[in-house]
């Protein structure tokens, strides 16, 4: 019997995120889901753990990509029930990521039959860009 | 009065490895530093907080990018003395990387004034490729 | 003496259209500049020899490359008063690129000293997102 | 009846660069094909209509990104039978890539179902290494 693919709500992504042991050390929160436009907001707060040097309150690259993959690909998997495989990203990092926490919005680009394409915005919390992501995933639950 | 760079042994990196909060999480382990053809091998071993899903011994993509990025970074880094800031990156995943352990294998395909380019290539621990990265770097301490 | 950076106008990017014997070839056209927003859209027709296969109307990969890669250096370049170097592009091909003319508009989404970033959008005639471009450049003239 | 996949060899490849109009302006020639390890080579020589600017003998950016496209994309489809759909690449721009002609290797990563990497080296005519690309095609013909 085939499943139906079912949309993720915000309790659903946040179940997701914590229920996966890499992502669950991001703190993920989800800001906002809109389906029609096929955007996703996510956070990812400062915590110890994600920065690049004692003290300086400025985010590792790791974790930035991290949330960009992971916002990218729920952008495209919250309309299917779940994470999707990445077949490519691009990052670019624009400058040093310093503060509370970093917002990334995946807005889906195009959606096809074997591929879609994501862009992320990455600000800080003064809504300062610090990072783009382009990532292109499979549009199937892997 | 300007300092000298001065290129990074093994147990340079690793301490700076272990000094940085996020890079202390990724355990890496440097295996092989050769400063002739600018090449920098770094292993992650498993460990449950880098895990996809629970249980299924499968890296998620994020710590593979931060592998990617990072053993990129120190390839171009290690010559003068600590990491460099990252441009943008590429990331291609290939298949499923499942296992005990990840090596990144870097190698400066080109090092000029303002950029350096870098190719990062991830087998799992039965030498199978995983991952691709592509990284451009700023050739001078970030 | 040194040379005050000029900003260019639609005639004096299409003379340096004109003036480079690829660009030629690719009959580029300015559709509008604007420089509070560092946006620049150019227009590229149809014709026989930008054809992937005779008589389909459909534009091969390269003129397409080639125009994002255009839009996005002048995107920067129009600020100086000419091209500047490429760092790197990605280019994403949605779908095929068929009917009269494309169109690119670059936007650049951050410029710093040593890199500027862009990312330029490629519509067909009835103005579907048939490509996307992002790409890193010098901005100084190359 | 399903139509049997049939390589090509180095005259098809020529074959299908002369029938394409773009390509055709490219004068490419194949060099060598290593169907074991899914290598083609590609020779595209300067001429007038491929300058940056008049009389430079620089290759403009354009012609080096299609070069490296097809190359990619025929090293994937040389296997069976004809061109593939690009989903997308990267280009990196390492010098100014000036001379007589430009090599283009390309190398097939992986192949899976769905999606193949190709890496693709450019060097100038003293083999100096002026270009690089990474893409990403789809494994059937386009």
């Amino acid at each position: 019997m085939s499943e139906t693919p079912e949309r993720l709500d915000a309790d659903g992504l946040a179940a997701l995120f914590a229920g996966s042991p890499f992502m669950s050390t991001l703190k993920l929160e989800v800001l906002g889901i809109d389906y029609d436009k096929s955007e996703l907001r996510v956070r990812m707060p400062l915590h110890a753990g994600l920065e690049r040097r004692v003290g300086t309150r400025q985010f590792h690259g790791g974790p930035i990509a991290s949330l960009i993959d992971v916002t990218g690909d729920f952008a495209v998997g919250m309309m299917i029930g779940g994470g999707v495989p990445t077949i490519n990203l691009r990052i670019d990092y624009l400058k040093p990521a310093v503060g509370d926490a970093l917002t990334a919005i995946a807005r889906v680009r195009r959606s096809g039959k074997s591929v879609a394409v994501v862009d992320i915005d990455v600000t800080d919390d003064k809504g300062s860009l610090v990072a783009l992501g382009r990532g292109t995933y499979h549009p199937q639950r892997g």
